[in-house]
């Protein structure tokens, strides 16, 4: 195996975390010395000891000499465990491939300095753009304080999310929505409109297979028309948090508290979503999976508030001036005015097609990247 | 070579000629005599000799003792030229493979049961499906007497034709756009409603760089609205057929009809869609291209009046709730009552994705298909 190889077994191991690491990110690290396997590792939960540190503990005496690569740069600060910096250091590792560097200002290029002026050979940027897309939510969260929005929608081809009567099941096959409790795993927040709420009363837990982590619930439910009935609300499998605006029933309010359920009234009597975001980012929620409906999508695309939309397309036409379509909103006058995006992955998935796009880039500010993030 | 990749020259062929030859379909054939090429040709246009005819000639006097790989059933009557299975009994022609039979009434088994009587060792099936696919167009037609119906549309992600306004330019890339006109030399006729005309003033032209058959220009106008300024008036590079209801200004027809505009009026204040796709079979018209907008669509999808969706889908969002959705009309209640399809080609255009759809298989009806030819 060459360093690519080793590289990619490290980028594997990280992806394998997807959704266990938040608020950190997902890291692999492998050991190998004289051409051969000699430690493995991933950062498997907050608090717990990074894939570095994993890797040398399983390599054990042989880690001395040995070379490392690992899929983010390691880290030079204490936080929750002591810096690996150190231990990579005290181990006596001969030479570091790192992926990419660490965009948390605590760390950005701080644990390489580290290595380097410890004379350990540091070669940066091999598989860069996979462990940067890889932690492509973590990435977001560091630069700007607020998760990254993923909107997803099961639509048909003639993009309705539901019939003129509010009616949905089901537009997409199982295979599919499967899919979603995928990425529901993977996203620390799922947020809804009060729409959704009262029309469907979803679970918007996670149900896979193999089990998975629930997502918080959030609900911009701006009057607080919520019913204390609803699912997310005596569900305690996940917490759930309501935005609200600052015209609602106190009473109400104090009974949903009572139920465990985060009430967080703005002050105004509409909603402000950049305040969601702001709010949601002081409470380490690094992704939010939207998940309608039209309205919602609508706000989110309007205010550029995303980073990437998943639509599984159903092969169906529901039709009809009144049914609903995935974006809804005011609408600009000219298709010029439209956002404009790039499809990343186009994928079969069962019956339907599952479609990736985020926003074309160069829209995106890549003002916070560092120099060597940038490509 | 071998049998099969004999046969996939004789497709290929036939595959260059789609859109040359209605209301004949395409068809290609090779001769091959101990192991070597002898003769190739394709049907080129209707009223001109057969691919077997021009195989022959080109094999001359190597076509005696060869084996012919054809992709359509040998025609056994006189129509505008010869008998082919004639032809190639003359000719001493050892084997033929014949990809499919011929599903025309005129023919349907009766060339290979002349060919076998005549002693000639005949297989069919050979690339059975990939030849029935070449021509579907033609092969609805024979069996409904009415045009293979392709509803196409441009649109955005969240499945809108045009903003509120009505404003459609441009929502997906030259190249889909480009794309567009090999369909529309690949029909025999392009059909599109008054609002498409009043909003859009479109010429319905084939312009593609190599140059194209322009289709038949087909308007859905049931009170002949139609200004005679509007391009596929004044334009005469191709047909134009307008279907009216009854109440009409008979002036205003009578000015049109001097500008070489058929019109067609039915006898009901509104039109039949069964009764225009009566009227274009009984014109020879084999395939119409539907090009919107959002009611037209709607009309062909309720009346199950189509055998194929092409999407250009490109990575944009208009939305709006009174943006045009691709399909409008009223809509069914519940989405399980919406037109059930299946995905059968998906291919990236420039940025766009094209998905081509088709009625699920066993809603269409395959009584008319030979007990050979059904899959």
């Amino acid at each position: 195996m060459n360093d690519h190889e080793y590289m990619n077994l490290a980028l594997s191991l990280a992806r394998a975390t997807l959704g266990q690491t938040s608020p950190n990110p997902s890291v692999g690290a492998v050991l190998v010395k004289n051409g051969q396997l000699v430690g493995t590792g991933a950062h498997l939960k907050s608090g717990t000891p990074h894939a570095e540190v994993h890797a040398i503990h399983e390599a054990g005496s042989s880690a001395e000499g040995a070379i490392m690569y690992v899929t983010l740069e390691p880290c030079s600060h204490q936080g929750k465990t002591p810096p690996c910096a150190d231990l990579i250091i005290n181990t006596g590792i001969r030479k570091v491939f790192v992926a990419t560097l660490d965009p948390n200002p605590l760390v950005a290029g701080k644990g390489v300095e580290k290595l380097t002026k410890a004379g350990i050979e540091v070669e940066v940027g091999l598989c860069q753009e996979e462990a940067i897309q890889l932690n492509e939510k973590f990435f977001h969260f560091i630069q700007t304080n607020t998760p990254f929005i993923t909107i997803k929608a099961g639509i048909s081809l003639d993009g309705k999310i539901a019939a003129k009567s509010g009616d949905s099941k089901w537009i997409t096959s199982p295979e599919s929505r499967q899919d979603v409790h995928h990425l529901r795993h993977e996203h620390d927040g799922i947020l809804v409109g009060i729409n959704t709420i009262l029309q469907d009363n979803p679970l918007l837990t996670t149900r896979r297979p193999q089990g998975g982590i629930n997502p918080i619930r959030i609900v911009l439910d701006t009057k607080l028309k919520i019913p204390v009935s609803a699912n997310v609300v005596q569900d305690r499998s996940a917490r759930t948090i309501i935005f609200t605006g600052n015209q609602i029933d106190l009473e109400k309010k104090k009974e949903l508290e009572r139920l465990d359920v985060t009430i967080i009234s703005q002050e105004s009597s509409t909603l402000s979503l950049k305040e969601v975001l702001k709010t949601l980012g002081e409470q380490q929620i690094i992704s939010v999976l939207v998940e309608g409906g039209s309205e919602i999508h609508a706000s989110f695309i309007e205010e550029n508030a995303f980073q990437q939309i998943i639509t599984y397309v159903a092969p169906k036409i529901i039709g009809g001036r009144d049914a609903f379509s995935f974006v809804g909103g005011i609408g600009p006058e000219l298709v010029k005015l439209g956002k404009q995006l790039r499809f990343t992955e186009i994928k079969q998935l069962g019956p339907d097609i599952k479609i990736t796009a985020k926003p074309l880039k160069g829209e995106e500010s890549e003002e916070c990247l560092p120099e060597s993030l940038k490509n």
